[in-house]
């Protein structure tokens, strides 16, 4: 038998080779025979491209390669639903793999059971955690399992906690690291959301433009609120979309409907705040300037917060030096 | 010749056995004979203890070695002046070293002059800079260089910038190893000051209790306003300073006529404010935890910054994850 572990750890490999973003998760796929030679492998390339375990069967169909009996390792659960493809159960059924080893039990309430549906057709479907399988997709499994897209409040501050200074300016806070890393982020996730006040006062552009990368994937832009915001550079093209309500949990419904998975709530504070007191942000990225200005907007306003048991505290911290910043990342949504 | 570098690199070392607090600098002698062999060494153990160039001298004539014209290497430039012991650039000339080489200048006004002297006799002196000699007494050196205590602005913080919940309530922002390294840093300076209003709040003992160290240096508590704060626990023996005065640069004084040379200011808000505003704080440490209150006291209050370009920035930062925290440390005063 092939080792479990090495083969799971090139399939979370080939899952990394995906895109971040997209409504669909990152998957890798390896086919291992019984003498441990690799047969096949595969990976999902994103929504409407094949699955990693139809991507792989191809390439061992291409090559003429014969996978009865062998072993199928797969980063998720194969999925039981016909969307743009079809299911990937039926599809590892019918090359005839003796067994499937896979590493997180998939999410999406349309597509699960397919570890079940193996079994039934005398298929050994073995479920095996694995942490960094589980990591590949992190945010999206999170998303799923709420429901809603996963939303990561992000800001560059100073060390006590302004976002600008009192006359509204803001240029810069953080250095060109901290700012590098941003739009790295950016070309990472669905949408990017601001409120109208930020429009006015800053006209960002909101693109993702990660230093030495051509032409990234290009978040949506969304605009959360009513004031007039003609004109801003954000309605330059149609990937914008203005969300005129000041309720938080509506606009996550509407960008869940346009295949929205992960959104970075970009502020100001009033926007923040909003998401922050309906319980709806899942994760932190504050940027920490070595800097003092005293006064001017805070990162968060009135969380209704009165004593220090009350603090809302954040797990899973990464802390990361930037330049003469830190980056400080945590998520606050409890996970299950 | 001997290696230099790797001679004054073992000064650096015994330098750093020197205790980090009190009035002198922490300094490390090696003297080297001709043919490379180290022939003794030395440290200062702090005030009223001989100089490293001394013990060093001190233990070679104990060990009835003869150091007739070899090198003496010393962190600090030997001293001129006959305070608790005799000028060290004497007791180097009577014991006949050939040549002294020093990593760093003496700033003290009434020492300085070493290796000017050292020459006059005939002494091959040279001033050959280490920036890990300097790092040994970078706060003492600034200090000098000032003429008054190193301010060192100390506070535990939410992301946004709030040292408490709106009901003043502040324990525990921070966790365990956050709290047991600001002990540490704590038992490294001469004094820990706060206002009247914090130890009306808290009534701190605002002693040093590094984890797993028995009675380790206690420095002075300095209480500075006019509040009365009598019966609270700073006053429990005779190691405190009640400073009736809103003037910083005035308590500085008094810490300085008292032989502080390192002081932490621990707050609250209006104290540590009022140190930024008289330009009085020559290093942060901001122990940030991963949390949001939305409200209660902020780091420092209005420093008259009404614009980004206005902004307090500090440099030479460090970041350090501590536990679920980060420390970031970062001088704001100029340095020569």
């Amino acid at each position: 038998m092939a080792d479990d572990g090495a083969a799971m750890a090139r399939a979370v490999m080939l899952a990394q080779r995906g895109p971040v973003w997209g409504p669909n998760p990152r998957v890798g796929c390896v086919i291992v025979a019984a003498d441990g030679r690799v047969l096949a492998e595969g990976w999902h390339q994103g929504a409407g491209t094949p699955h990693a375990e139809a991507d792989a069967l191809s390439k061992a169909d291409d090559a003429g390669v014969d996978v009865a009996g062998a072993t199928a390792y797969v980063t998720l659960e194969p999925c039981t639903h016909t969307g743009r493809t079809g299911p990937c159960a039926d599809a590892l059924t019918v090359a005839g793999v003796g067994r499937v080893v896979f590493a997180v039990e998939d999410p999406n309430p349309q597509a699960a059971g397919g570890g079940e549906v193996l079994r039934s057709r005398g298929i050994d479907a073995e479920f095996v955690p694995d942490a960094a399988a589980r990591e590949v997709n992190r945010r999206w499994l999170r998303a799923m399992e709420l429901g809603r897209p996963y939303v990561i409040a992000k800001w560059a501050q100073t060390l006590d906690g302004r976002t600008a200074a009192s006359d509204g300016s803001s240029f810069w806070i953080t250095g060109e690291e901290a700012r590098a890393h941003a739009h790295h982020v950016r070309a990472e996730v669905d949408a990017i959301l601001v409120g109208t006040g930020t429009v006015g006062t800053d006209d960002p552009s909101l693109s993702a433009r990660p230093p030495g990368t051509d032409e990234p994937h290009q978040p949506l832009r969304v605009v959360m609120g009513t004031s007039a915001t003609d004109g801003a550079k954000v309605w330059r093209d149609g990937n914008s979309l203005s969300a005129r309500t000041h309720d938080p949990a509506e606009v996550l419904s509407e960008l869940w409907r346009r295949d929205v998975r992960t959104v970075i709530v970009e502020g100001g504070s009033v926007v923040t705040t909003a998401f922050f007191q309906a319980g709806l942000v899942d994760e932190v990225n504050a940027y920490i300037a070595p800097a003092l200005l005293g006064s001017g907007p805070t990162v968060v306003g009135d969380l209704g917060i009165g004593t220090m048991t009350d603090v809302l505290r954040g797990t899973d911290v990464t802390s990361t030096r930037l330049g003469a910043d830190t980056l400080v990342t945590a998520v606050f949504t409890k996970g299950p």
